[in-house]
This record gives C-alpha cells, sequence and structure tokens, in this order.
C-alpha cells in the first residue's frame, strides 16, 4: 500500500489538501500547484487523459421519458476544486423534468435540440416560465424550485452547465412522498383531506416512487 | 437629497460598495470600514440603536398554527455583510413548519421551550429525523427540504441562527400547488390519477394557498 | 484500524475532503455529498442523532459571574462546513464580559432574558453603545472590539449566533496581561508608571488571570 | 429620470447591491433576493424573457478559421452573480485557437461535433494534451496557457461552461505581439536574434494582429 | 454633475459594482473586466498612473517612536478587489509597536532593516515570540493579537502584506482605555483595584491617550 | 509511523483539514483554530520560529539577469490558509522579467531600490505602462499579462505582495516556445512565416527554454 508506505507520503497527501482548502486551484505538491491530483496517481505518467471524460459519449434517453446523465467531480476527478461541472438532458415528447432544486448551484441550460418550456418559481411564488428551442439559453436561479417539459413532438436535449463541480439534486416529489416524511407532517402541510390524501400516498409511494 | 448633493457623495456611497464586493466586512468611508452605513445615515449621530433590532420584542404567534418572524438584513440593516441571521419560531400543539428549503444557508435551530419532531432529508432521499426538546440544537444543512412538527401539547418555541444575513425560504406547498405551475406538469411530476389529482388542487389554490 | 485498512478507505476519506476545499456543503462519498461524515462513522446507521447537540441542555451557570457555552464545530462536528455556530450566555447581576473579540464572525446576541448594557468599538476608537433587553437583538460587527455587563439585579441570559463554525474568541484582559507579552512591550504599550504598573500586572498574573 | 426620482429608490439601488456584496445570490429589495434586477428594470412585468438569451441562436463560424460566441454577463445581465456563463466554439478544419488563459475561471468544454486537438500547459511547463470527439470533455484548469486545434477534415464544435459570469480571455499571440509591449522588452524576453525578430515583429503587429 | 447627468450612466456604475460583488476581479463595463475603474474616471485616458501610488515615497518615522504608513484601498483605489494591501513600518531604537489585532487580514512581515522582537499571542493565550532581523519573515495569523518591539540601537524598519485590501488596525491600548467603555467596565474585567486603577485610567485618559 | 499509529489521530489529522475546508483561518484540534500546524508537529513545543521564514535572507541575484526567489506555502507552510505570500526581485541593469502572469493572485509590487519600466496589458488588448522607482507601488491585476524592464544603469530591487499563499507564475516565452505545443499549433497561432518562425523556434527551444 504505497500511500501509507511512509509518513512523508501521507504528510503530503494532507498537504496537498491544504491547497484546496483555500477553495481555489488545487495541486500535487510534487509537480504543481495549478490543478489536484489523487494521492495515489503517480504523478510523472499523469497525462491529458486525467483531464479528459468520456462517460458522456453516446449518452441516449429511453423512450416516453426523461433521462439525464451528469459530470460532476463524483464521475471525473480532475474537476476537484475547479468550480464547474455539466448535465446532458434529453426529453422525449411530452416527458417532463419533475419540480426540483440543486442546492449547491445556479443551472444555465443551453438547448441542443428542440423545444422546451421551462420555469422556476422564486421564493415569493412568482412563476417565471418560457419556451426555448433550439440555441437557447435559460438560467435557473441557485436553490429555486424548477422544471422543464416537453411539450411538442419531437425530442429535446440540453447540456446544462453549473458553476459547481458538485451542484445536487433535490427532486422534490421523490423527497416529499417517496421518502419517510411522515404522513402526518405531509397531510398538514398540503392541507389535504386524510382519505383522500392517504389514498394518493400510498399509490405514490408504493408503486411509482418507491 | 442630500445624498445626491454631489458628485463626490455619490462616489463615497459607491465607494463604499466596494467594500462590501469583498464579500467581508464593509464601511462608511467616512468614518470607518469596520460595518456598513446607509448612504443616507448621518454618521456623526450614528450610536448603537443603528446596530439594535427591537422588531422580535414581543413575538407571539397565532392560536393553532406556526409562526415565525425573521431578522435579517432587510429587517435589520446593520447586517449588511456580517454574514448571520436569526429567525424565532413558536408552534402550537399540533402545528407543522411545512416542508421548505432555504437556498442560501444551513439553519441550527436552538429549541427555546417545547418538544419539536424535526426531520430533513438529504438529496438521496434518506431521512434524518429526531425528537429535540428545551436546550437542544439541531442543525438542517443548506438546501435540504425539511420540516418541524410539534407533536405535543404545549407550545414549542426555537431561535434559528443563518450564517447568511437574508438564507431565503422556499416553502414547498406552496411553491408546487400554490403558484401557476401547469397543472399537466404537476400531474406528470408528481404521476397522480388526473381527476383526484385535479380535485386536489383545485381546493389547495383556491381555498388554501392562494 | 478499518478507516486504515484499505487504500481505497483512505482514499475516500481524503476524496471527501475535496468537497469541503470547495468551501461549501460536504459530503461523504460514499452516500452523498449534502453533509461531512467522519471518515470512522458507519452512514448506514447514520441519522438524525448525529445533527443533534444536546450539550448545552440545562446550562446553568454560577453566582457572581459571567458563564458562557458554545456549540461550534469542535463540540458539534455536524456543523463542519455549515458555516454556522452558536453561544449561551448567562450573566449574574453585575456580571461582566470582558472586553474580547471574535477573529472569525460577527455575532448577533438575541436577548432570552433580562437586560444588559452592551457595546464595542469600531477601528476609530469610537464607542456604539446601547441598553437591550429581553427580545432584542444587538450586532457585534466581525473583529470589534466589544463588552456585555448586566448593570441590572436579575439575571440576563443570551444566545449568539455566528456565521462561522468555529469563531473563536480572544478575551482581551486575559491575552494582554494574563500571557507571557514581556513587561517592557506592556509598560512601553499602556504607557503606565512602571512602579504601580508592575503590580498592578503582578497582581493580575499571579491572582486573577492564571 | 425615474431611478432618480427619490432618495428611497437611489437607496434601495445600492442596497440590493449589498446582496450581491455577499458573493451570493442577489435581488431586487422590492421583490425578491432570489437573483439581480437591474434598478431600472419594472419589477412587475418582469417575466421568463429575463432569464432567457437568444444571442447564440444559429451561431454560424466562417470558412477556414475558429470562431466563437460567448454568453457572458455582460450579454446576459441576469447571470449576474450567478457563478457561471457558457461560450460556443467552432473550428473549421484546420483552424486553431491560439494559446489563451481564461483569468477568472476553469474551461469545461463539451464537444458537439467533430474531433479536437487539446492541450494546457501546467507553471512547471509540462503540456497535457488529448484528442477528444464528439460527446466528450476536457476541463482546462483556471489560469492555464491552454489551444485546441482542429487537425481533421470536418468542422468541429463544442459548448465551454465557466464557473464565472465573466472568465475573460487573455489571447497570449495578441497580448504578446500585437500590444504596445517595446520590442525590447520581448527580445530580452524571447532571447531571439534582433534583426530576424524584428522582421517578424513587425509583420505580425502591422498585418496581423493590429 | 455629470456622474447623474443619464439614467445610463447610473446604470453602468451600478453594473459595474455587480462583477465586485462576485468578489473576484472587476472592471468598467466599458472597456474591460480585468479591474476596477472609478465611474467618474475617463476611461480612455485612463494609463499606468493610476495603478501607480507614490504615496509611501520618502517615508521618514520620527525620533522615539513607532511610525507606519499604508497603502490600501482607501490612499490606492487601483486596488479595489484585487485582495491585498502593504504597510512601512518603522522602529526608532526601544519603540515599540503596541499590542493590536488586524480583524481582516493576516499580516506577513519582511524585515527591511535591523531586529525587533515580535509576538503573537493564540486564542488559548499562547506566546509565540521570535528575534527576527533583515530579511527574515514572520506572519501574524489573521486577528491574533501581536505586537513589534526594537529592543536594540538601531532603527528597524520592515513592509508587510495583507491579503485584504483594508485589513484595518485595531489598537488595543487605545481602543480600551482611550475610548468611552465605562470605568465600570474596565474594572470588573481587568479585576484591579478601584483606586490605583481609576489613577491609571484617568492619566492614560487624560494625558495619554485622548 | 506515529501519524497513523491510531484512528483518532488520523482522524484528527483530517479533522483539522475540514477547518481548512472552510477557507479561513485554520487550526490544530488539540491546541488552537487560529493557524494550520502541520499533523507531524508537537504541538506543545510549537514555537514562534514556526512562524518565521529566514529563507529570504541575503537574496543576491546573479550578474545580467533578473532573479527572484519567492516564500509562498510551499517554502514556509505556516502560511497555509493565511491567504498571502511575497517574492523578492532582483534586476541587474538592462535585466527583464519576461512576460507572465499569476493564475491566482493580483501582484502588488514594492521599490526597494533603482528605477523600473513595468507594464500590463488587459484583456481588451491595452498596455498600461508606468516608471516607478524606489518607493513606489504597481499593481499587477490578477491574471494579466505583465512584465518589469530595469532600463537603468543601477541594480533594481523590489518585494512583491501577493494575497494568496501560492499564487503560481506563467513565464510565457517558455509556456509557449519552450513547451510540447506542438509546432503547427504555434505557426498557425503567430500567423509567421515557417521557415523563418521554425529557425526560431529550433533555437529558443534548443537552447534557452528547454
Amino acid at each position: 500500500m504505497e500511500f501509507l508506505a511512509s509518513k512523508s507520503s501521507v504528510y503530503l497527501a494532507i498537504i496537498l489538501l491544504f491547497y484546496q482548502a483555500l477553495g481555489r486551484v488545487v495541486a500535487d505538491m510534487d509537480l504543481t500547484d495549478d490543478f489536484f491530483i489523487p494521492p495515489d496517481q503517480n504523478t510523472t505518467s499523469l497525462n491529458g487523459k486525467y483531464f479528459t471524460y468520456t462517460g458522456l459519449r453516446g449518452f441516449k434517453g429511453q423512450a416516453n421519458t426523461f433521462a439525464s446523465r451528469k459530470a460532476t467531480v463524483k464521475e471525473f476527478p480532475a474537476l476537484t476544486s475547479l468550480g464547474v461541472s455539466v448535465m446532458l438532458l434529453e426529453f422525449q415528447p411530452q416527458a417532463v423534468n419533475p419540480p426540483h432544486t440543486h442546492p449547491r448551484a445556479s443551472e444555465l441550460m443551453y438547448m441542443l435540440d428542440g423545444i422546451l418550456d421551462v420555469a422556476f418559481v422564486d421564493s415569493t411564488g412568482k412563476l417565471y416560465s418560457e419556451t426555448v428551442r433550439q440555441g437557447d439559453l435559460f438560467v435557473f436561479p441557485r436553490g429555486m424550485v424548477h422544471h422543464q417539459f416537453n411539450n411538442g413532438t419531437k425530442v429535446a436535449k440540453a447540456v446544462s452547465s453549473f458553476g459547481h463541480p458538485n451542484p445536487g439534486t433535490i427532486n422534490l416529489p421523490i423527497t416529499l412522498f417517496g421518502t419517510q416524511i411522515p404522513n402526518g407532517v405531509l397531510k398538514k402541510s398540503f392541507k389535504v383531506d386524510d382519505q383522500i390524501w392517504i389514498g394518493n400516498r400510498k399509490t405514490v409511494m408504493a408503486c411509482e416512487w418507491v
């Protein structure tokens, strides 16, 4: 276990974390400070492949639904501390990306193909919506609830940029009705009739969300 | 209009913004750099009252419900760029603070009185819940969906701290079902039967949320 | 020593630090990115208790003095990278919290009970003072010298919010006269007569501060 | 001049800057804090169009060259303080995007079409190069000198994401040889023979760069 | 009043603040984003003089004392948002720079001439001291109480670097005993005998500090 | 291997990284939070020497050239997370510091001796130049291409301050013509005649830069 072979190598690994701790560009101490290199990476053999990510190649969604694939620091470690990531989005006709938030970044969506109805709600409850088409940009401010909907008959595709290596996604239907939030809390929060609601809830939880 | 009386005073007002632009403590240029003073404030008469906020005095909720009052930079301008704000919370028996998020800060809740069931859901859908009582702290990480519920028979009170002068609140029942998000999007997103759901939605929108 | 059992687990522990290095919300790589989990924590058994701190329960000061208890990231590790912490303050009648600074955060004090004389001095030497009572807020800007004094006859209590998980406290009487700063430096700095001063200093150091 | 019609409106305009000064999401004080609204914008009529940018529609380069079009906060003011921007890149066969830096952000390039030879040089002088194709990502760390070259026979297209609303571009051939940097400095810096070099410099400056 | 002559010029002035609000390099919108230009500056005539500060030329202290001169964003506006400033220090023999803090930055002191005894106290009360001489560096961490003392017979000079355009200085003898902090608070805080102390205090306040 | 002797010590080492992850002052958990202490440092024996750097003592350049010596976090670990570093510069008569950038900080140069011609180019291609002399300051904004040239007959010396513990330097002649950037890319980028250029390139690469 080479990484643990000596105190100095552990020390080095820890020291390089301090550079990242500064919240700026990071580096392997042996070589450079310009980016992050994992402690078990042989820096002399490091090359352009480390800065390349091919996991989005040939991304293809499924019939009748919305699909996405992301390239964040989890999938692509070279993004560590570089402050940026992307996500691919594909909407079959009539598919929706349900209301959600990104807790750690705004989303700047660039339309690659097709047409989408997009909207977000600000913290006062006002809805901002637009129909965007190939070549357009739409920005969803950080933390705001937003959705996208392909109301057309052809596939829509987009690539979204985030100013954070791991923006996170909070899918609201799943988070609210597909988790263990107690029924009593949901009934009071959504102020719905018990019987109907429990009916809906059960269906949702048992059949759709879980 | 003294503030507009001279280019130099306008210039001063703008210059002081630059200090804030650094994301750190701010200042009136005539006097100090240690905090922010509004451009129309007479700095020689500035005193401790500017740093005092009495708007939370005597906060008292209403029967059968949850009530809150906040002191953010909007209510208390001296907080400008100081990176902190608070909110008072009061829960009558059986009252709930519905699922919501704070897009710009984590919440550290300190229990002043009573007992609360609290929980948040992380971005993987896992629920973290606890029953907290007078003297306890619970932290809700930034951007996570969370709620509080007074499942007891006496009033519960808390004061919450935020590491941001304006954390924001996204009330999810209102944001999802009390705004102009199209019915079609909600039906697809929550995957519920049209008739029942529309029934719920109409009730919610017409009678409760708007 | 499970944590060291494999290179990959060490690697994981280090990787999660990188997320924190971004200066934002942090995460255990196995589970989520929404908060920090210590490397030796079993994430599957992680629950709401991790986000709860009970160490402030039943806080009670002592007769004739000022007492405080803090909940920072040191006492409450879940606060890691969440940007907030709190402190409880209790002042017996005539008790004072001596002049001090917090090097890493502003303090927003909320009065739970009683009355306090509070003040801070800005970097130009101007004093901003106020008498605050139950329900009031007072903000002490970051790094400014400030004190609180209970000039009344009943106990005063407050909870202070900080926009940093570890704001730090520099108690100035102790830092100046209770440490090893050389006598010669203090005499020159405070410009006092040697004999009297040394007399004071000895008393202070020997009997009170150390 | 409505914006200047009252002290309070000027004050409001200035106050909203303070929110931005916090380095986070920003807002018009009258409506919300969730994003930035220019002071002369009528907030009640604000709608989704403000968050839409159509200026990249139909972007088409020219024969035999590299072309780009950016959407930063200058072209798209809604990006203010949202921490993200994009740029479109189009490379005709054999076209090159000359060595350049972005002083304020890393660049995450997503290949829309074709094949590119890409590379950057770190601060130790090591070159990291790769040939990327449709669907691939390559990241150029902040401030590093990098170039892209279409060594193929068909057009290559990409969209690049930046974690900053205005990353900036320093084109190095132009900055070094197309500006008023004195000849003497360039000769000494590049250590070239005077006669030959001055010949090159004149050509470059007179015919190509200026 | 040219600055107020048109809404667009006011708008421009405000817009450029937003770039600064990002906490990064700033710019005049008409010209560039690479640095800050005051709104009343004619950008076409802007030249290298704007980035030059000559106010430290010929700095010379006085006999028997410590003297300093700073170049922060107040004296040198081009530093706006560039995150750096400096201060010159000159110590006559036996002169002391009294215990003080910088609330907004660490200080990295470079010795130009002579010898100094330097020290700081951390928040646990531990003193870190050293004797430094020409060519040496000493770093005082942000917010820590520190002093410098020339215990030799020749003049000592230094230049200090700060990672903030306006670090601020809190002179502790003046802040504690030369301001309007009430006598009662000081007596309790420093736990000294009333008569002696009041004697010292009066002397200090009346003769030395005010 | 003491550092790895127990899980708790590894844990401690990792925990202290979290403080740094906050992008602020850092600390060894056993002792203090006010600064960073390497994990293998015995904290009880830690003293002022840790905060002292003597590696710049007696810095002396060489004949006919520019020389520099830096004190960044790499040479001086106590700077970790303190946000500041310095560099000494010495220019023999007619020596030049070639065009370069600092990717992570602005540079504030203080002239210790002599006279320098200095300049930077902004991202629009405008040159800002000035002749500065002993006692002057000049600031080079972050990421901008800049150079210094001693056009006089006596030695010039300066000390530069950076608001980052590791600003980095990108030497442009070396980065462009002394690395493995392909000839074809350089020819296209600099638009020069092949034969002449390749001649220059070979000389540079073979004899000077590599």
